[in-house]
């Protein structure tokens, strides 16, 4: 069984919709550019307000990919 | 370029929906009494349980305002 | 009024689809086995990812439930 | 059902004689100006020390009132 | 030396008067059906108000208890 | 002695020039509009950039003042 | 693909030779009644101490297990 | 006005009667053999039972103290 | 209206001088090499002390900026 | 003396051994492809069971490095 | 190479002028009693305020010193 | 029964070779000069890191002691 090593990288997305397509939203972009991502953390829930609505979910996380050896 | 000063209040959502819509009903509730709304952060997602289901997630958050000059 | 006692128990649910759902997923099974369950905090929410996509969401509840006299 | 609006003030309770005094100082004046106070978290005790004793317990209590619709 | 096992459970103790008695409830009912109780760590105090008054303080703690060999 | 009560409001100084400034400018605001203004505590540092440049320290405060009898 | 659902047990391992030796202690005790454990997490790590020698490490650890549908 | 300096040490007191005589007891030491003590903050609260009660109250002070010029 | 994505990066920038100068330093630094540096958020303070003196600030941030499309 | 500027980078060591060789498992990935690496500091601690023994020790640490002028 | 040991002691620094004086002041304070101090790391930031103005930055500080063998 | 009082202290161990050293180490050095050591808490590990090699693990440690009466 082989010893493997992961890095983290934190990561905020966003969406006018709602948490889970923000969180997908950054998964998305993170695959785009990084091989073997594996797992995220939510490292906290923000937004931002204008004219009384919630314009945009901004979600922080931590994304975890696996270095190739 | 003026030095804007904000103030936070924390407020508690609720929703038998979803996390998203108690929210979007605390922004609400928020911005009736408070000008300038500009942000929110989650703080904590608790819920209600009866009869084995959810009756009502709480969320609360940190709602940050502009004070006027 | 009588003196209520109330254990906490600490459970992952899982879906696919969203995290209100995994949310729901974990306090129907919860609610299968243990009575008068009463309220629930989220303590962490995580995911798993594969091909670029988020397969799972992973969210960690505090479960209370009232013991019985 | 409806979804009910919270609001949560911080304040801080003093007692020359013991933490609960303080916290019921606390709720004590919030409920002196604030309607519908439902429940109190503690989020830190403090004191003052004179001549080698406690003179006064300061707790610093998280107060949530719903909001009237 | 044997090297010993140890569960901890986390349990929430309420009471009418005092912070104390609410630990005290706790305790009492854990030992009920817990063997080996050895002890315990504050983890929140909160509590319930009601017509300007504190009726309800709760305590949750985590108790920890020896397993048998 | 009296036992006092005090409230803790959240605010966020902003300044173009230090976090101290930043300071000063959330207590000089704070104190024009509440009486018996006593302490702070800096919960966090964030700022703004443009152009490779810091534009804003923003600092977030706990502000404590007296509550009057 | 079926949504899993957990349970977090928290338990404390102890050795008197090392700390990898405390958690793996843990292990064999929570597997000896729990079916399907599938991770753990460092809590905290403490340790006794007498006539100047650690003589129990003392590792509390989060355990996770797959409940059965 | 003077800069003054303080320095922070670390406590534990414990009482078999309750948490507030556990914090008077530890501050009674302390003041025994440090001069200037001026406040405390309390860091954690705990306690040892035996044969299903509560037999200590450990609570861990940080005690502040002014030192002299 | 687009949902951004954004990296968070942290990065420690050190000064003799002050706290802010160890910020703007850590600021110039990063923006040399990422594009579209929006905010930072100050982690933590440390310092190195040399013959009595403070010889280094140095202060971890959080440092945002928005990934290309 | 020059005012140096560090990253930090987070990176998972892994290792069926033991924790001390899942920290330098992933220092030694680190060192390949990072230069002037100088510190560590260890964020979390898991491991994943598998028939009742621990089959990989997961440490996550934060991993600083001197960015060269 | 030598293991050495270090010890930690918490100590607040005040000024009238700016959070980096109250620092350098506490520094200045331990090293008068301490040798080989090394490193610091800021704990909090608060302050006393009077007239609508800081009269008063308070740093608590965690100082690092070699202890001699 | 009396009601002992302890101090805590903050130290910090290294060693070359393991984690479990550095805490033995730490204890042994707090032991020469302290009676009545009790029992440790792990706060952080971190560590050294050169020409691609942990050169020193650093252990920070609570170190909890009896006063005598």
């Amino acid at each position: 069984m082989t010893d493997h090593v992961y890095r983290i990288t934190e990561i905020v997305g966003t969406s006018t919709e709602s948490i889970d397509t923000a969180i997908r939203n950054a998964i998305g972009r993170a695959t785009a550019t990084l091989r073997n991502v594996d797992w995220f953390e939510v490292v906290s829930t923000r937004g931002e307000v204008a004219d009384g609505n919630v314009v945009h979910f901004q979600v922080t996380l931590k994304v975890g990919f696996r270095l190739e050896e």
